[in-house]
């Protein structure tokens, strides 16, 4: 246990105790031994289907590709195929458990892709945490891909696979840790916002855990109109000008802190209208939570325990809660973006997606659920709909189009 | 065009003129945009599918892998998983097409490997055809998969890719161009060498095209107990101390040739028993075949159109003659060995493909046609007939674990 989180790994496990869910998971798991499989979509039953699907048929969709790449589109599973990267170093809560103990989790996205947008995603578990090998094996199996979605690759290193990957690659790139939960959390307190009606652009936001999810929701929200976010980390508020931060802790200080507050967390919840954590499980007082604005608003995202349980923070004044939970309500949960993101974003061949697809997917994931539904327990919709993927492929397409990257 | 080998395309799409396969084809391939597909195995339509599938479920297995890395192959579809890498150089006769235009045929590899052995297979197309990087690639994507299947990759490279890969993997790599075909040429050279009375280690044999294939079925009928073996290629014999050739001839001629003869293509055949090519249309002569031996065997391979058609080399007196095409008896075709091959080599989780289970799975391919159904028209089984696969498979078992390969 070298390497492995097992403070996480602690609250992982005390939380299916109860439900007996790590015993079920490990029977399911190994009923089928894991949960992908590749198959045919078409008959291979007598030598003409053999002759067409194989040689010597199958050498005309080859050569017509040849003659124009574009066709790869047309012929081969390429346009709807998505690999789940990872270096197996950011797994769940579980920490750098390695390539092979992060291919459940891999193979989990795989089969939530298929099932919520019938995308079909492939896990790629690499033996290397080194950048530029990353990226550079990525590159060179890009030609059998339509996309790319980077998966539980450690902070900061995820920033520059990302960034390196979107220069060289014409497939979209989406690290879904960062840019997923970034979505949902925007989708979240866009209607959140409304309840209390508050508007983004007068909230003070605090946002506990610059880590890759932290860095992006960060940019998300200040992207959609938040103006007064600060970030805070293990050292307390980020702040321009503070030494011994890496550059995407000094990058995210650049853009956040408007007043370049200094201090620590419990500073930065007085008088805050919204906390979003990123952290760890139980860091977040119920004395902090009182010292927040009137109708304040939390999403408490340490998983599966969250950084205040609902309870206190309702005991303490918060208004509306969401945490990562499926047992309490307003579960933040990326299932709600990226299936649909990737059908969109496919759909039309876009060759990234960017920020404004980012905003669009937010806003449909928002308005799934009509004015008349919103309250303080539902600000997000929930996560077995399958209706969203479709809603947040169309905004995707659409935003897309508009933003001149869609290819079709 | 600047790579493709237009030489070879000209005869298949003559031979596919007739049958229209081209047509169908592209239609078959546009249908449902190529042929493979990534679906679960478990069902997610519940909170507790989700919850067990993927997070917070999911750690254990993670966990249990992260203890003990053979638990990989008991959580995860690992040990049923096949890559299928090519670097799109020599693709069927289509030549270097790259990765892209490579993928109908990777799709269609995958496809068989699901139909006749159920094993999941996924096409790796890269984008470099540089020996260390394609190595390298598969050494950092080898965490999630149970085997290698190389395909397509120009010679020389090949042998040195595959040797390479085998010195680090801890998994099967088969290059199939080369030992795929090699097993089923043995198959056949087995049966028809009773079919005419003859035995194994008394043939003259002539090999045509010292490529990767025509590499592999030598050093195989070697192995089988051939003694006398000559090979063949655009230069003519390959004899020791031959000069202009490359190194993975100059192997070749040290290991065949025994009399060491020098002299082209038509002396070699001169007395033969057995004739191989996996060389060029047309290139073989009537002529050529009357200057062999009685009860001579044929195996014309060049595809679609042979190095002799089978009535000109009855004509001329051949007795046995088998190709590569399904319309003609004794179609010698990879899939009956590839399939069953790895279903074999993954369900004892052997650690590599040796020569012992090479051998052996040549002999259950021969052996599947009962000795009283043994005749000149039948010495290769079909290949749409399934029992293959579970028999080759049943074989290569047997012989991994006697060879000390298996790991259970």
């Amino acid at each position: 246990m070298k390497k492995q989180n097992t403070f996480r790994y602690k609250f992982i496990k005390k939380e299916c105790n109860n439900t007996n869910y790590f015993e079920k998971s490990l029977k399911l798991h190994e009923k089928h031994s894991g949960k992908i499989e590749v198959i045919s979509k078409v008959n291979i039953k007598t030598k003409e289907d053999l002759s067409l699907a194989y040689t010597p048929g199958v050498a005309e969709p080859c050569r017509k590709i040849y003659e124009n790449a574009e066709n790869v589109f047309k012929y081969t599973a390429k346009g709807n195929l998505v690999a789940v990267v990872t270096d197996g170093t950011a797994v769940l809560g579980l920490g750098d458990i390695g390539p092979k103990a992060s291919l459940p989790v891999m193979e989990g996205k795989a089969i939530l892709f298929k099932e919520f947008a019938n995308v079909d995603a492939f896990p790629i578990c690499l033996d290397t945490t080194n950048v530029d090998e990353i990226v550079n094996v990525v590159r060179l199996i890009s030609p059998g891909f339509g996309g790319i979605n980077l998966e539980d690759i450690g902070a900061p290193r995820c920033f520059e696979v990302e960034e390196k990957l979107k220069k060289i690659l014409d497939i979209p790139v989406f690290h879904d840790d960062q840019h997923g939960t970034a979505i949902v959390v925007l989708a979240g307190l866009i209607n959140a916002a409304k309840v209390v009606g508050k508007k983004l652009e007068d909230l003070k936001v605090v946002l506990n855990g610059a880590g890759a999810a932290g860095t992006a929701i960060s940019k998300l929200l200040l992207s959609s109109g938040v103006k007064n976010l600060i970030a805070c980390d293990r050292v307390g508020i980020l702040y321009r000008g503070m030494e011994k931060i890496d550059d995407a802790k000094t990058a995210l200080a650049e853009i956040s802190n408007p007043e370049n507050l200094k201090g620590s967390l419990s500073d930065a919840f007085r008088g805050a209208d919204v906390f979003i954590g990123v952290s760890a499980p139980g860091i977040v007082t119920p004395e902090m939570v009182a010292s927040m604005n009137k109708d304040s608003i939390l999403f408490a995202l340490a998983n599966p325990t969250p950084e205040i349980m609902p309870e206190e923070a309702k005991a303490a004044g918060a208004r509306v809660i969401g945490t990562g939970r499926s047992d309490y309500p307003n579960q933040v949960n990326n299932v709600l973006a990226f299936p649909g993101i990737f059908r969109g974003a496919l759909d039309v061949r876009a060759t990234e997606i960017n920020e404004e697809m980012k905003l669009a997917a937010a806003y449909a994931i928002a308005s799934y659920i009509k004015e008349e539904d919103l309250n303080e327990t539902n600000v997000i919709p929930s996560v077995l709909d399958k209706g969203i993927a479709v809603k947040v492929a169309a905004a995707i397409a659409k935003a897309a189009r508009q933003s001149g990257v869609a290819r079709q």
